[in-house]
């Protein structure tokens, strides 16, 4: 079994989702999300968040999810306003440009990409001052986990919801690594997102479980007909609806996703306070969900490469030929599928 | 158990193809298409299709595979040649012009939803006469089988292409019930795409067993690069790959695909032969595949409404009040699942 | 000095419009509309179409007027329903559905490009009868005068309106030969357009004296801000704003526009009424503004193309070659700059 | 008079140029750009040039001419490297990237709004380094003169060109005051375009004395025909072309487009120079063609507006409420209009 810290979507499926499928494997149903189960999935998103009104939508990606979400936000002459490390920026190749039909990301620092409120309100005020030879202000886009592996607090995200509110922007949260963030905040799913001001959260599930599946949960209805037809004419509205519904049931029945999470996110935790004990070792970032940015000594990664580890560089390119003591860092992430063994086994190999 | 002939999207899957995602679940793969699974079904897909060369990617839906396709085929200021029936004409909410940037279906006619060949030289020929003033001529896309249950047979497929090459104009096919053509046709299917020109080719699985997957298959390898960066853009890039890869090694393996589609056909041979013994019903298109158009008698949609049977009138709004002698069409699909006793419940409905 | 028919915009400028141009270039101006006489046509328009809440926005070409007007009207996954003759579907390489982003010219018929209003009520109440699965209902858009030389009358424009209104769609008014069909009916501008249900008019100026500028009227000034954005973004907002606007204002001064469309039209119907003097000529659609299409022998047509008459057939590819007496069809239009010497000219070439 | 020195649009036109709309207005004229005004433009330019092979087309604005130029050279799903201060970035409201399609500009740093080469390579080698998750490298595009109003050298195009072309991309240049660049180089056309590596430049003339018309010179012949398809679709094909080309004809007689640019140069360079004798002014960049960006203090701001001048504080924003002593910055523009004594008079309030 290799160890595979390479990314969460490298993990299996978990099993009690499998099962679902068969479950959901008998006779017909109607299709494109007529079906029951597709109806109780939204019912149960409704109760887990607290939102009676919220709409939900299936999709099979996290691109999807985010870049039909910010179109519903954002017309195509306005920015989105986004951490300058956010997936939608760099790992999306354009995918919000393109359902948005133009737009511009326009980026925010901050720390262990969380966005600064106070640098975020700079930005936002600097935008479109000189009227219409300027793009206009969009959505306000925070990504929790953060993709340095942070965590946005209820308060934090409603620090970046008060600067959006401020200019009558909405807000959208990237929640591919959500449940995550709910484990290592222990904030209820409403807290962290419409009661601090979120409007429309990307709730991921691929990455901790599914085979491939997310909800757009629309906690305001009014965009939900917009939301309806740019996933049929973005080709993300799927016929045997039902498999995807199953999925997601699966993943939230007795609060499976939390079960998940938990175990990434201490796997992680277990890994980043092992590296104390790897001479030259240090963090990169605080790994409060299920990643570990760190950086090693080159030796340690060399050990480790030879010893079947898989995980990126962080930036990924870097090379491993040089000094042994050098330091480079590395981005190690933990699913819910890895085990305290693979953890150590790890650690193993950069001790030496 | 409800008689379901609305679609063969309200089909369950097909038990190989659940198994294969079991045996699929096994350990961390590497995402995004880059795992083994995903390998091995492109090579057996150019193995099938005789085509050394060609390049394969697979996508959730047949929308994305659609419009993804014809994207890489056509400009924005070009226009796509298709039949006035054709689903990416009336069933996907624009997601061609979507994809394409623009663009416009100029729309062919033809029997059963095949497109003719001299009607379709003629709108070419008449297309882009004045210059920049109108828009251009982009590819040709025809659907196998037809939106109206009739198939094309090499022959006529190559008609199509060989108007399409007078013109130097790319051809898609949408093959979302590709197996129902080659089962009816007996061809090979290179005979039915490359070797009679077509250049891409959308391979339908879903709606024939399937839980979500479709194979796009670039016979021309040099559009590839594109194809990958429309579908990620597009959000269409699976992170856990395998499970689409499974799903087609799976409907590949021992031709399952022939075998389900082979069920479906015979089943729609069987319930429009039948058809001949219901007083007043009439064949509005020859059932040449798994679906078939026919017009009866109010009186007999109403005794099958009423008997639970489930399927759309054609066109949908129909109401079924009214005279019980006067004849309404229907449209009635048969899938993998659907067995003879469903065939003849059904028949038996008509019958009264 | 050569006899053309070709088109209105080879017509030279009014000389009044010339000199405004002269008039205006003293010093300088504030850019992008802030200027003074960009005000006045603006107030100026408000007073001639009695809409003292109308829009008012300049532009060079009538498919920046119609592209931009329509992207206002129509989301990008609906329709705009238009005659299959439209100038927008025809002669405009897609533009319209370039700056919606998607979008399906939905083709109505109808005698002498007036679309039928029985026609499109039909065509409107069958689109998107199945949901998210088909394109949606955008605009209504109809030239006046239309591009087979006929007018809508303020009755006619309120049968296509109230069809619109019905569904609660917007209408959308193509008037490149506004001025024209404003002479040929004897209807005021507003009876033509907003009291008739239009919301966005096109008012063209260059077919009828100008260099190049068009406004468009957005009578529901709440579409303002977006038209100003996408002007913008469209590059369609001139720096130098000025010399539209000297342009427009000359054009409304002492109604020349009035002026000069009446002379156009008087020329088109001094051409009709003189072809029943050609021996076989038939008029193809009533010349009621300033177009005159009409079949006439070919011996006619070579006699005036040897004699030196620009003018295009109609469809325009139609050989000269073969028997005189044949009937071919052409287009012949006049502008303000046509003069009763030029048709009579052009008459008797064709009666030879 | 008012003291304008806000833009070099709020100049009025040329006297040549209205003159050339005259001359230009006898007889009927084939539109679109097929009657020999435009012809013997393009054929001037060439020659200007020295490009043979170019090919030449006329729109009304310079943020048509930016995005359709970009447009022909990058897909939708790649970036384009500019400075962070360009025209393009920050003063189109995003018509780059409507035009493309998506896009992303990707920005680089450099003093005076020049981009520096180095950062740029590194810019460049960074980007779509993860393969198709990333966005991918589209053009590069440099402003001369730039916005901070330096100007390039042919050596330092040169510099931007090689990195681009070691990466294999192409190059525009965005000329709105390219005439102002030619004059302060002193360089000749082509060495400042094409034999230091550019494709397609953006050739101003609005700002410099015309109506309203810029040329895009595509060095490359090979993307003609897809810069004429979007021309059109953009709706900036021009009927009555013919007013485009006199303007620009005149434009080019005698050099007069270099005269023009070398009075606003001469103007600015007097400004420049005279501002060393008002106290506590400083340049905040080189003024190298007609731009001076100057910070002064608030009291000679408040004497300068008191007197009526008018000019853009920069950023444009900031209050002049404060300490008289405080040093804010301002951007002031000349034109061809600008006379010394205008220039005068402002530095006679500056200094007080």
């Amino acid at each position: 079994m290799p160890l595979n810290f390479a990314s969460d979507n490298t993990a299996p499926v978990a099993p009690q989702v499998l099962e679902a499928l068969t479950a959901a494997n008998s006779g017909p149903a109607m299709p494109y999300g007529t079906d029951p189960l597709t109806a109780a999935v939204e019912a149960r998103l409704r109760e887990i968040f607290e939102a009676p009104k919220a709409r939900v939508y299936l999709v099979g990606t996290g691109t999807a999810a985010n870049a039909l979400s910010l179109a519903c936000l954002t017309p195509p002459w306005a920015g989105v306003f986004c951490h300058r490390n956010a997936h939608i920026e760099e790992d999306e190749c354009g995918a919000p440009e393109f359902f948005i039909g133009g737009s511009k990301m326009v980026l925010v620092g901050g720390d262990h990409a969380r966005m600064d409120p106070d640098e975020l309100r700079a930005i936002i005020a600097h935008t479109a001052r000189a009227g219409v030879h300027n793009i206009q202000r969009g959505a306000v886009s925070l990504s929790n986990s953060t993709e340095a592996g942070a965590v946005y607090t209820p308060d934090q995200v409603a620090r970046i919801c008060d600067v959006a509110r401020d200019f009558g922007l909405p807000v959208h949260m990237d929640g591919a690594r959500f449940a995550n963030a709910v484990v290592a905040t222990g904030a209820s799913p409403a807290d962290l997102t419409w009661r601090a001001g979120v409007d429309v959260l990307s709730f991921g599930a691929t990455k901790n479980g599914c085979l491939g599946v997310e909800a757009v949960i629309l906690f305001d209805p009014e965009r939900a007909a917009e939301f309806e037809l740019r996933r049929k004419r973005g080709g993300h509205l799927f016929s045997k609806h039902r498999y995807l519904a199953a999925q997601m049931q699966a993943y939230l029945e007795g609060d499976l996703w939390l079960g998940l999470a938990g175990q990434a996110n201490a796997m992680a935790a277990r890994l980043a306070s092992g590296l104390k004990a790897v001479a030259g070792a240090r963090l990169d970032h605080p790994a409060e969900a299920n990643a570990v940015f760190a950086a090693l000594p080159r030796a340690a990664h060399v050990r480790a490469h030879e010893g079947g580890a898989q995980y990126y560089m962080w930036p990924f390119d870097q090379s491993l030929e040089g000094p042994g003591e050098d330091l480079l860092s590395a981005r190690l992430l933990c699913s819910w599928s890895t085990r305290a063994e693979d953890v150590d086994a790890l650690l193993a190999l950069f001790r030496g």
